[in-house]
């Protein structure tokens, strides 16, 4: 047995390392995003009862569930995106194992955000903290800090006005230098999808997901806890359902970080 | 940042640790568990496109999808089981995070399995093996290698005669001694459920469901690649989706091991 593994168990078990569950609950009431009408809407959460120790099954109690690949706590594929579709190995399905266990990095950016919902992740923010924590490593999930996961009335956490959603995201050359100069697995936000509330009148429209996706990267959203988290350090576990041909999948997202 | 998860996260880089998906594909295809016919069914799973690069979504593909929470590799919480159904945290959206990663142990049985298809796990088996790999640590995994994984036909995997199912499963004193005296996190199976086909017959019917549950214990069902693991120091990582009281989950099964 590798002596690693031997040592990650132990420092589990002793308390040393902690695991952080960074998922939102899947409820009826889970948020999911809204779009213009113009566009297919995809479903939220909805469970029901196949029996509960009574004559439908008088032993067990279980359920079936149905909602969108993009509710609630989720994972989002490149093919997710038209920019993405071409790309090899990039559904659900056939992303390398690999991908789903990977170092965070968290950037704060709650003050900014308070003072301005729509706030852009800025080059420069992703500069200033690479001064202070370092560079951020290939194959690291970059976390966005906004204080979303402590909205918990809908209508703070969705914040739309008469144009639209106002909540934070990314300005395009950082999700283009996070893509490429760094080649990070993705990004993760608080949020209910990776670009900003008014994305949709950005020139790319949804510029991260654009982006992200055409480069082969993934998305998480709906993250909560990420106050538990250090700015590096954490490890991250994502792993989508093994849904064939899938576009993204819910999922639980969890940290190990130092206990 | 702690030495040993920058360790695990460079040994994941260099290929010295490697992931292993221990998963089956989720598509509509995907074998569900058959009950008698008093018994209200699970369903298996389907999806239906919301847009793929067209009018409905002119930049992204997603869909909508249903399943029971049993359907396919999936995560048993106690509260599945009339056994456990008054123990604490034990819904889905309430186990404690720490158990989503924990050691495997790996028993195989194929052979016994080949002459016998209704084989179940014995006490002997588990002290044999014991006597070889050492004790089954508290908090592991105890993993059933059956050669199941590999019935890709659906009538060899479900293995269905005028008697019902014929696939292998877990002597109920055996499930009493994991539960009890080592303190496992759960059992997990190549086959579609945590029982032996012929469970239902068995008094008490289903004892692997009824015993490891009412201790407060875990399942993991339709498992694959067993036979890339080790019998011992894989780490395993099986996160259920936050279903608000949620009797079980799909979910994708990783295991870290040694490259």
């Amino acid at each position: 047995m590798s002596s690693l593994l031997n040592d990650l168990v132990a420092a589990l078990s002793s308390g040393q390392l902690r695991v952080i569950d960074l998922t939102q609950p899947l409820e009826p009431s889970t948020p999911v995003i809204e779009l213009p009408p113009m566009f297919a809407p995809s479903p939220g959460f909805s469970i029901e009862q196949i029996s509960r120790y009574d004559e439908a099954g008088p032993g067990w109690y279980w359920n079936t569930i149905q909602l969108g690949e993009h509710t609630g706590t989720h994972f989002d594929a490149p093919v997710h995106w038209v920019t993405g579709k071409d790309l090899p190995n990039n559904p659900c399905d056939t992303i390398p194992p690999a991908h789903f266990v990977g170092p965070a990095c968290v950037i704060d950016v709650c003050t900014q955000c308070t003072e301005n919902s729509d706030y852009l992740l800025t080059v420069d923010d992703l500069l200033s903290w690479e001064a202070e924590h370092g560079r951020v490593p290939s194959g690291a999930w970059l976390l966005l800090r906004t204080g979303w996961a402590e909205r918990t009335d809908p209508k703070e956490f969705f914040n739309v006005d008469e144009n639209g959603a106002h909540t934070p995201g990314f300005d395009q050359a950082t999700s283009l230098l996070l893509a490429t100069e760094r080649d990070v697995l993705g990004v993760g936000v608080e949020t209910v999808g990776t670009d900003a509330g008014q994305a949709g009148t950005f020139n790319p429209a949804f510029p991260n997901h654009a982006t992200m996706h055409g480069h082969g990267k993934y998305g998480l959203t709906s993250l909560c806890h990420l106050d538990q988290l250090p700015p590096t350090g954490a490890v991250l576990i994502a792993a989508p359902l093994k849904i064939v041909d899938g576009s993204g999948s819910p999922v639980r997202v969890l940290a190990i970080v130092e206990g």
